[in-house]
């Protein structure tokens, strides 16, 4: 295919931490610096909004998956807005349009994330402090987990996904 | 209101333990015996097939919320047979639709739709031999997570949340 | 199958003339009397609100898909409430999961739910005033589409639908 | 907003019309000669993808919202593809997404997405030879729908709308 890999980054919005902010923001910046498309659930919060904003700095495209009717909350670095009406099931359109994803810290909305993408056999690469959330969702799909230490290790990790798929 | 309340029994399908499967059909019989309605997704596998062919055996009342778009490979123990054609973002509509989310068993769209039950403020019963799950999930959401150690335990726990909410 | 034959019955909501609402009244009413299931869109207003009453004086069993995320707003003659939080892309499953589908009255959902029945070769029966819905969707789906000139015509095709299908 | 508007082109797969395919093409180019973002249902066939030709023909940049749960059957000339996995029902995700709504051509899809837009207050040009379509749209939404009598006709009616709202 000519198209450009889409990278989503998942992670908590209003209850992100400090740390998952400065990763999202890495993490989008990187995956722009590599070409990827960056995907999120778009509103103007926590990692999506952060990841959005890296993923601009470095002159990325970004795209923002809504959960609402309207764009109202989008972020200001997202380009291209898909509106859903859809709340949180629109976590599957997420990560079944994401060749890889990226669950940057941890939360409700993530782990349905997590778990939508194993349940679609997707690779998921985990950045967080959480050793329960690894403990558990490595046992429960070995093969589709990955556990990233480090942002840069978050973006080699995905990169040989994208080469082996 | 008068209608009446909808028990949601989640769990796994081709993978389901032969515990899984005894578990769910004693809990679909003591749901109907409540005069609870059962939810499950509806399918004739698993916790799913299971919990309804036990809520039938007590002239229970069953809904299943199916992900393809037709009926084929509905349980012939289900009622009323929702066609969604949304694949696994019919798990929100399960738990949505729930009162109260029981799930039995894990696997990745159980912890789909036990994310998603948190995410929306639900109350979910885990009743399962997974350590990591309930560290997990508990953790996550002290306050929606309740553990039952028994079929007969989490119908006790069910009764509580009902009256509670 | 033994389940029971699921009918919607789409319309209106606050835009429903009161011919709308008498027709809408009966055919619920005569629905239940038939032994099927009644399905609506579930709120209380309009062409739902009314054939979920008419289903229920006759004993009937009511189903309602919701729009919301909740059940605020849901007829108090539902009696099984399923929450989509799919905003309009919920009329697809209101038709999917019919076995036939009568439009009662016209407005935009009920042409979205007329056209989307059609794309999954769902049979609608049509039952208004309005000629030039009857003239578009005729032509688009000859073979789809029936024209009801009255409730008792319009249960009268329904049983022939349900026959040979 | 910074972000680019947003026109979806919609009409029928594999019953479109030479003249429909003809339209959409030439849509596609002119869409993107304005600088605007290209939005279809993504696939292979019809009119998404002689739309999705069109704009890339430009150097336009092409969304496509798929119906299934991978990419396979995708428009070559798609660069962004979001993967539903809802059938019919990411029909409502075209038209929320879309600041202007052109309908190329008639079909039961197509009649689903005009209905739809309207549902939600959207702008929609009509561009096809189906006198009862126009009559029927209309009628049922007569400040929401335009007519156009060619392609050039259908991007000038997008560009006044576009700076009105």
């Amino acid at each position: 295919m000519n198209r450009k890999a889409i990278i989503g980054v998942m992670g908590p919005g209003e209850q992100a931490t400090t740390n998952d902010l400065q990763n999202a923001y890495q993490l989008g910046y990187l995956i722009a610096q590599q070409g990827w498309v960056l995907l999120t659930g778009g509103r103007n919060v926590g990692v999506m909004e952060a990841a959005s904003q890296g993923a601009k700095a470095a002159q990325g495209l970004t795209i923002g998956i809504l959960p609402g009717n309207n764009t109202s909350g989008v972020s200001t670095a997202v380009d291209i807005a898909i509106v859903t009406d859809m709340g949180n099931a629109r976590n599957n359109i997420n990560v079944l349009s994401s060749d890889v994803v990226i669950a940057c810290g941890m939360g409700a909305g993530t782990a349905s994330e997590i778990a939508l993408a194993i349940k679609s056999n997707k690779f998921v690469i985990l950045l967080n402090d959480d050793l329960n959330s690894k403990d558990f969702f490595q046992k429960l799909a070995p093969k589709n987990i990955y556990i990233a230490h480090s942002v840069s290790d978050a973006i080699t990790l995905t990169r040989n996904v994208l080469v082996n798929c």
